[in-house]
């Protein structure tokens, strides 16, 4: 089966980005299951019942999220019952949402999808190694086919965990620093992996908000509200060919679409 | 002119990747200078004497190098009389060493290199930007050519530094993470621009390092001793072609270079 | 000379404690010049120009700050304008404002006042301590009695900045955890000296703010809006007791003022 | 009952304060119980067997630790064979040691003792509070008597711990940052709190090491080593009064004794 993932969607201009781009995509490249990650979706933070809507309406069958999904208060009863919206699973427990979930394809393979999220630089969260190993075990329990979106800064903390599962989910690909990386690899027990598959918004832009704001909070240092940027967008995703029967993944393929 | 730029060497077996690949691409590509940066080259903490010299001698015309430069103390008095190695210019003052230097190929065409270090989740150091201000004035007294090699964890402060040196400098290209992006882009004033370029090493590893090691530091927050790893050695560069007369940049390309 | 500091006033309980108790603390101690900390005066984030004549209207001669004091716009043209509000001295230069200054008491002594702040586990400002070393020697062409108001997080900092200044100031005193610390002494060469003089406002509270919120942050890593708390005020300050030809601290008084 | 809890011990002068002193203040203050924090005993970097046997020697009943626990390793053997050696609790499962026991002081009364550590601005290891939730309630079952040492960086998550064990738990004390504060109380639902209780070692040092390695640190940014200081040494401590039967603080009482 192929799943294509889309990184970070940021503001309207990476809403846009989806909506250009993602039929397009699914059709050219047989895409059976598509998960969008949409922690900065809502003009930068977070999201809203509409703009989840949208996303759903462009394409995307799951939403997984990051550090940001929390910045709209309006999301939390969303995460209580909508299945199709996962935030990371390592947060500590009893808050609303799921951070994994068991999909079906169109052609009905089962797919699992997890959303973790990393500890270095970031916030005090559960351990995520230890979250996957109880959550890939679920989720095998029903599915070879796991996704894992690990939103985390560090890169070794992100190669970390794609060795750590390896062999055990299908890939592993990192989210949160916006900016696609270039080590896309299967690694040796059949996993693939891309520490970051970067942003889906404004390419004019710093990590897709506008560059004069961005650039001030680094020269002032005073708590500068950043607004997300609108000229230029494009989409960045990864797009995996995974093995029905083993979950082994055949085939990784980084993916920049602009205008 | 083109420059070769080749990011961070991890150990032995980025030494070998370096030896192993450097004089072919230095044929293939017309190199005119190639600078490399050092600082984990040493058993990935800093260089020592004889493991510079094996990098001047594998082809490298200027070594720059980031936050591990201090940790071998030989190479102090190093800093102070080698002007083919350069430290990240915004350390306090008064400390060995020099941010950047001017070099000439062999063609005699003059080239200024400019080493930054960043501080968000780095050191308390002096602010980049207002660095490069006063460098870049400096460097652009003698020559438009001008390569920065900016040493930072976060992809928000590389790109916005990217952009603040747009127009003024060839190239902005990021080093420390040890993934190479895939941003590569020319700017609009005519600066090329990479977030980060990768590492020179193990590729069967973290970020270099060897994979339990590594692993072992997140599951157990102890205080694991990495070691380099060895296996599957690969070299991580990018090529600027620059134009002599304007210092724009005319094209960057990624390099990955592995057995 | 008799100089009298007080902590972070933490919005209205802080500004009623200070009111409550300040006359007071002057009358009985014979104080000649009062610095209040007003950082979280205004609903814990900032300083608005009404807050700030409360502080000036309860007796405060001098109001220092730290890194809060840019929460609120309309503080920025009062910054530019308004010699006695003084702002962390070592941020980039070219921001509103001053983080030093020199001020008379009715006697007609001259008290240099200097406001720093911290860069561990805080921003990327310029160096502390390279910033003293101008700004003290600027103050002491005036007078030999300077205050020196270190907002700073780590402990290590704050008292390295203090042996660091010893003998060239008359006091350092740190501010911005909120919690008074109880090594109060002289250092050997005549500066008085106190890690953190504690804040001003509710004590039923975490360092300020409303208990219930302040724990749910720890308990679910979302970011929870902080409320200022307002159950049993009181006021945190240290009594410094100054040399007027020397320069050099005579006496050190931690003083906790409550109902 | 009355419990005397002795802060981080640094070093050779640490633990020579620690003799010089400890034998009189328990015979002055009928102490029943001794809890030593020894994380820095051994060179200011974690424990050896023979220090731990020093600081048993000198009169501690119990020793807790934090993030310097594992420096040594020759350590490990002992944290698992040593019940009296305490390290904080929530690291990951599986680390030898335990962060929790039950002790019996020589009147027969049985003390639990609980070691955690903070998270913020710390390592990445499990909810202190949640930990705390578990480990108390085990202990409760044993003792009401329950003394815990956080050890942890900021103000807020020290508070935060204080109040939300309050009624549960005997008292809460902070180690971690070196300095003893001045907020000592008891909380409202009978807990004795205080947020650091402070160092035992060289006065005449930042936080217990050479002033001009520390000082260093921060001004040259390069990774100086630390050495423990010698002169002046004095204990920091704080005497708890609890009573027997409800397990509640009765009094708190904080102690600085020099030479
Ligand atoms: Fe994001
Ligand atoms: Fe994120
Ligand atoms: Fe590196
Ligand atoms: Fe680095
Ligand atoms: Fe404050
Ligand atoms: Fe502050
Ligand atoms: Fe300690
Ligand atoms: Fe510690």
């Amino acid at each position: 089966m192929k799943l294509l993932f889309v990184g970070d969607i940021v503001g309207r201009a990476g809403r846009k980005a989806l909506s250009d781009h993602l039929d397009h995509l699914i059709d050219r490249h047989f895409v059976d299951l598509v998960v969008v990650n949409g922690e900065n979706a809502a003009a930068g933070y977070g999201l809203t019942a509409s703009v989840l809507r949208e996303l759903f309406d462009a394409g995307a069958d799951v939403v997984t999220s990051g550090n940001h999904i929390w910045d709209k208060k309006e999301i939390m009863p969303i995460l209580e019952k909508e299945p199709r919206l996962l935030r990371p699973a390592n947060y500590p427990p009893d808050l609303p949402g799921s951070g994994s979930g068991v999909y079906e394809t169109a052609a009905g393979t089962q797919v699992g999808v997890l959303n973790l999220e990393g500890r270095v630089f970031m916030k005090n969260l559960d351990c995520p190694f230890r979250a996957a190993d109880d959550l890939v075990a679920e989720l095998r329990a029903v599915t070879p086919i796991i996704f894992v979106d690990f939103h985390a800064e560090a890169t070794s903390e992100k190669q970390a965990l794609g060795f750590y599962l390896d062999g055990r989910v299908s890939a592993v690909v990192g989210t949160h620093t916006h900016v696609q990386t270039a080590d896309d690899r299967i690694l040796s027990a059949g996993t693939g992996y891309l520490t970051d598959v970067g942003m889906t918004g404004s390419q004019d832009a710093i990590i897709g908000n506008q560059k004069e704001g961005a650039m001030d909070r680094f020269l002032t240092q005073l708590p500068v509200r950043l607004e997300v940027a609108k000229k230029d967008p494009f989409l960045c995703g990864v797009l995996l060919t995974i093995n029905d029967q083993s979950g082994r993944c055949e085939a990784i393929e980084r993916i920049q679409q602009g205008s």
